[in-house]
């Protein structure tokens, strides 16, 4: 039996055991909605005046969010509480206003909104599908530039945003980037800071989504974007946003944006005509159920990650096996966030895709980490081992790693 | 002693009383919220299943919002399941992502977006000081005319709609107006669907924040927008908004968006690429609370009504008691909302919110009901009875007479 044949075999032994996995989207497991379950309930009808005598049931609040909210989450994007404003229930939905607020009014340096400027965006690739379709949909143009292991590929934004008035700024993930698990290095975040652009505008969209989502217990310090551009004078130039979606409940909590204390002047002006204030009932919730969780938002986050690392463990323990010595993949090795990004060395990441799905297993679609959906070295596959429960990932990635292996091979017979 | 001394003397004399009343926003009433405290505790460890299988802690759910608010909803807009959409805490920042949307990529019979158009809104006056902000904020002009005992001055909409492309629509109160509490008649929403428009893609932006809030037994039925215009087909031109702020908590709850399911499809697509959707536990919270309330949305309506009837009356009382032969102000006799008009005679508005300031009586500021915070007639004064006590509006407005009288009577000696 031929090479080929023997994995076809071991293919169809997989699809004969009619499995239904599901690696495909960056979802919690039910047992990390389970540690939040208490919040459900921290409000109740004896407490909805907060600490600083706001009551949660009527208007009045602020646009910022809750002070004591404010204070408990600043941590989070390692800022202090006056340089946080919280947002309703996703990070996606404040970015998208404070893109859609450049788009017509600009950024606090500017002197006109984006939107007649032929506005583009800096975006890293493989990156994050839902980034891509929000600003194109705003009607951004893209242009991508590589995720490296220490961030943005620095030499292409650097060229990029010197000559061109055009390119606004750049939207990423700075720590445990989606899918690669890459974090910016402090050199690299210095040189981004410190950009030379044509655009006197020019803004650093951080979507810090994994700022403290850590797999291992004695994580790497996130970059400090805000204080490193502080040391220059370009703190007005980083925004970086959060939310609670994978420390509490996903879109069921609460959206953050950091940024420097003259950047909150500005933008709570934008949003005080947009909004009457985030939901404070949810926002004082999180409050009362996070102060009282041993060792705070640090704490539930070990909790998390105690459920998670297992997984990731299960990934890197398969493809070594069994991709390990056969050079027909590369894969990252994140010390915290969602994903596992793995590059197959032939163009075959579409035929995997579409081979795992024949055998029960559904993966992220390829593309989906490139804008329009187009890998043009259709190569790169996100795994996202998070919401399977534990037992499942086994037997998911050895579909993943056989399906590599086939869909290699049958390239090397198509190429024959 | 005169009859300007003689009303200087008795606003002395309530100045005196060194009291400290607001009538300046139009905010529910701590009783008001109380009826909905159990709200707050709905939503437990046991129940955050939906009954159609929907986990409330996780992503998926959709961005129309989860079915069984819809369900409950869309009685409050009067339209059907299929034809609503929810959002987060506020119906302003619905409104907000739609007239955003609008100005970047158009409504659904738009070609191109807004933004490059000079885009226009007619707003009626007096009204809402947020939706002017807002409009403006965006980059809209705005256009004012005249809000009636029947709805918006439909001979005015008329003329400038027909003719001017740059006229996009109108965003206005259908339902107990604010803050006239006038209501839209059925002949006027005819002519305002059926509008001769230089604009292909003219958008009624109808927020009937009021529609449900009726201080009657039986009120009268509030005008279906929707079903008028589909009678002729332009039903896409209608979009209705809402939000559950003065049903259970003020800016705690859910925001509304009725339409077409044509827009619905429209619509759905717009947001889906700038939200992941509402925040599902604040719907689930309210499905069960209202579902269980006696009677449900229209019981606890009436629970609120029994509150703010009271409040409405004294006010009536007061002013015919004070100015009811006077020939000093008129005034609207609202059958639901929560504002009370009043003109004055005279140009005093301002210096009646002054001397009401002065004698310890907050009320909205002069021109606040008019774009840009002017009062051509300097006439209008909002009066928002619903969060004080019910026994602090008989003080509150025996203020508000005096200071129209005095005020009325300096005009006289100034203009001698």
């Amino acid at each position: 039996m031929s090479n080929l044949d023997s994995l076809k075999a071991q293919f169809n032994e997989y699809k004969s055991r009619g499995l239904t996995l599901n690696m495909e989207r960056g979802q919690p497991a039910d047992s990390n909605f389970d540690l939040s379950l208490p919040i459900l309930s921290a409000v109740n009808e004896t407490n909805y005046i907060t600490d600083s005598g706001v009551d949660i049931r009527n208007y009045p609040g602020g646009v910022l969010g809750l002070i004591e909210a404010r204070e408990l989450f600043c941590e989070q994007l390692n800022v202090s509480a006056d340089e946080i404003m919280l947002g309703n229930n996703s990070s996606l939905e404040l970015m998208s206003r404070f893109l859609t607020w450049a788009l017509l009014n600009g950024v606090k340096n500017s002197t006109s909104g984006w939107v007649n400027q032929s506005p583009r965006l800096i975006v890293t690739v493989p990156g994050y599908d839902r980034h891509f379709l929000l600003a194109q949909s705003l009607g951004f143009e893209l242009v991508s530039v590589n995720m490296t292991p220490n961030g943005p590929d620095m030499d292409a934004v650097e060229a990029l945003a010197k000559d061109d008035a055009s390119i606004k700024g750049i939207y990423f993930v700075p720590t445990y980037s989606n899918p690669t698990g890459d974090t910016l290095s402090e050199d690299f975040a210095r040189r981004l800071v410190n950009l030379d652009t044509a655009a006197d505008d020019f803004t650093i969209f951080a979507d810090d989504a994994y700022s403290v989502h850590h797999l291992e217990d004695n994580p790497q310090p996130a970059p400090d974007l805000l204080a490193i551009a502080r040391e220059t004078g370009q703190e007005d130039r980083v925004i970086l946003f959060g939310s609670t979606s994978k420390v509490t409940f996903a879109s069921g909590g609460i959206g953050l944006a950091g940024m420097s204390t003259a950047n909150i002047a500005y933008w709570s002006k934008a949003m005080s005509a947009q909004t009457i204030g985030p939901n404070k009932a949810e926002q004082w919730r999180h409050v009362l159920f996070l102060r009282n969780y041993p060792g705070g938002i640090k704490g539930l986050m070990k909790a998390h990650a105690a459920i998670l690392k297992p997984k990731f463990d299960v990934v890197q323990e398969v493809l070594n096996r069994e991709l390990g010595n056969l050079d027909l993949a590369t894969w990252t090795q994140p010390m915290g966030g969602y994903f596992v990004s793995l590059d197959t060395k032939k163009p075959v990441a579409n035929r995997v895709v579409e081979l795992a799905k024949e055998a029960g297993l559904a993966l992220t679609p390829t593309g989906a980490t490139f804008p329009d959906g187009i890998d043009p070295g259709n190569s790169n596959i996100r795994l996202a081992p998070t919401r399977p429960p534990l037992e499942e990932i086994e037997p998911a990635m050895e579909i993943v790693a056989c399906c590599i292996k086939l869909a290699s091979a049958e390239a090397d017979v198509d190429g024959a």
